[in-house]
Formats: structure tokens, sequence, C-alpha cells
């Protein structure tokens, strides 16, 4: 499968590029805004596997040509970008396209995040409803280490959490996720259900900041 | 320490019951708006516990008997008798009375069950509004799974997520939190990051709907 990390040069979509590349036969397309910045990125990717023996093939692409070669497009940009992101590239994505909604909005305070959805109600629902008709959008890798899974030595042990309202969709992108040594994915319904999901990661950001010894925290349900 | 379950007749009150006075020399009060219903539940603890060897005197009492008497009490009730059972005990606490809120707000509807939290931005902070001055509030206790809770057979290996502006209470509801075996605390700060603590209740009874083999789900964070 061919998935694009449209802002794929940020921390998740660095993340899951080079566990999909470590673990998996998919092919990984890095997108910017910047062609440059996405090339570069995919350039120091493919050295960091390089030096552990893997011979990965990792492009870069401005965000909209990155989409158009794509299977799954994954919007790993801030929740202020991802309706324009989806604007950007709607006439490149098909019915066939699965889109992935990764973001989470959140605001921060002396006291810690909070979590701040857009007025949709989640990004998620953000996304669904500036998806193109037809496309269908998953939420999923919201509460990921970001640390833990750009470090290819981290084992995960890990849940992420998926959305949607399209169960074919969902099923692709927990085939993906699972095809990550160490992750778990679990269904937590529809696109209804996304502002739940969301929230934790404000949360495990909060428990990070108030636990010693504890950084870039996950969850598993159970 | 003496602890006050206040609605201690539901599904969290017993579970919470069982546990400390089967893995702690905790005195377990249980309190009820109905004495007679609180003396009958306690009577059925008891029971429980001497069928495992346990010999435990725990008690039943109208709530604001069991408030007067206790150091921690915790308000095992529907979100929605949140307030009024804190205005209803609200005179038989004193500043050395450590209240604790483990009421989630939810709404359902077909796709599952969505955070509903009061005015106040959630249970927590509602019921820290409604305390007399002096009170401390912690938040814990929320995400526990009810059944595996009351099953005494059963390991929980789960963890509570602790709010709260006082350091020394949240300190207190912790320790009394993990002399429950099985059972981690963690710090996710001051009452202000209650929603995110709060809103993991939903999710996980979502969780557990959408998943084949999940039941009576709980968390764990690293």
């Amino acid at each position: 499968m061919r998935i694009a990390l449209l802002g794929g040069t940020g921390d998740i979509g660095q993340g899951l590029a080079l566990r999909w590349a470590y673990d998996t036969n998919h092919e990984v397309l890095i997108g910017s805004r910047d062609p440059e910045r996405a090339r570069t990125a995919a350039e120091e990717y493919e050295t960091e596997l390089d030096s552990r023996g893997v011979e990965a093939s990792i492009k870069g692409f401005a965000n909209e040509m990155a989409a158009d070669r794509a299977d799954v497009v994954v919007l790993a940009v801030p929740p202020y970008h991802a309706g324009d992101t989806v604007d950007a590239v709607a006439d490149k994505l098909d019915a066939e396209t699965v889109l992935v909604s990764p973001a989470v909005g959140m605001k921060g305070d002396e006291d810690g995040l909070h979590y701040h959805p857009p007025s949709a109600g989640s990004v998620t629902a953000l996304v669904a409803g500036r998806a193109p008709d037809g496309v269908s959008v998953v939420g999923a890798f919201h509460n990921l280490a970001a640390d833990k899974l750009a470090n290819l030595d981290a084992e995960l042990d890990l849940d992420t959490l998926l959305v949607g309202d399209d169960e074919d969709a969902k099923e692709t992108v927990g085939q993906l996720a699972e095809g990550i040594e160490g992750l778990r994915a679990l269904d937590a319904g529809p696109v209804a259900n996304a502002a739940e999901v969301e929230s934790i990661t404000p949360l495990a950001i909060n428990i990070a900041r108030y636990n010693d010894g504890m950084h870039d925290v996950g969850v598993r349900f159970h």
C-alpha cells in the first residue's frame, strides 16, 4: 500500500514514516507544503533506516503530489491546518482514498493542556466535513508517544484508537496500524465518538508533566 | 483511615468498599440517602468478605452520618446527584475532610457514550465549587472497570488518575488508591485538568462496545 504523510516532516509524521518503512513493505511518501523540506526529511529518514540495515525508498513531494499518488493519506499537520490541507489536496483524492486524521486541538495554560476541539466537535469531524464526497475519513494515531514512535529502539506496547463511519476504511487503517510492531488498533466507533479519543492526547501530556519518571506517555486499554 | 462511600450501594461504591476492606485496614462506611439500603449493602459486603476469610466491619448509615464520621468522603453517586449530595453533607465536613469525586457526566446516542460535563466544566469542578470553604476536593476513581473492581478474584493492573488543587489531599487519596492491589495512582494535575480525566470513562465504554472480547475496560498509561 502507498501511504502519504502530509506534514510528514513533523514528529508524528517522522515516527509513522520510520515505523512503516522499518516494520512493513508499505511505500511511504512524505508530503509538505514545501517540497524541498519534504525531500530533505525523506532523505533523513532513509539515512536513519540505512544505518539500521533497512534499504527503504522514501520520497518527498509537495502535499498535492504525495496525496495524488497514495492509497492512504495521513493529515499529520497541526490541527489548525487540517481543514486547509484537505482543501489543498481535495481534487487529488478519489473514492478509493482513505483520509486519516491524527491531529488534536489543544490549548495550554499554567495548569496543563486542555482539549480544545474545533466547532465541528473534533478534528476528525472537521476533516470528515471538509473531505470530498465519497472519501472515507478515519481518525487514528492521536495518542502515540511521538518520541518513542520515532525511536526505532523503543518498544511501543501501545494502543491506537480508530474512529470512522466506513468500516472498510477503518479496517484498512487498523491493518496499517497493526503492521507497526507493538501497536494495537482498537475500534472506538464512528466519527461521532472522536472527541473522547482525541482528548487523551492532552491528558497523556499532563500525566508526563505531573509524574516523575514518565515521559512521552501512551496508553493501553484492557 | 475512615472512608465514607456515599452512594456506596452502587457498583463503584461496592467495588471500592470490597477492595479497601479486603486489601487494607481502612475502616469503610457505606452511605445512602436511605440508611436501610446502606445497612443492607454493608451486610452483603461483609458476607462476601467473610466467605473469603476476611472479617471486616462495614457499617451502613444515612449519607450525613457516614460523612460526619469519615476522614475521606467519596461521592460515589450519579453525576446529577453530586452537587445535591455535597449540599446534604456540607455541615458534616471540616477542613480535615477530603472529598473525592469519581462521577462522570455522560450522554448516550446510537453511536455510543459521549462526555457530557456540567457547566462547571467537569463533575470534579462542580464538586469543588459546591464544597464548603477549606474542604479539599480530589477527582479520582473515574476510570475503573466497575465489575472487575467488585470481583475480588479479578487482578486489576489499572491506573486511576488524580486531579486536585491541594497536594496533601491528593497524596492522601493516592495512598488510599495504591492500597488496593493492582491499582496505580497517577497525578493529572489540578482540578482544571479534570475534564480530560473524566472523559476516559465514556471512551472505555465505547471501546468495550466496539471490540470483541473486551469487557469492563480500564486503562494503563506508560
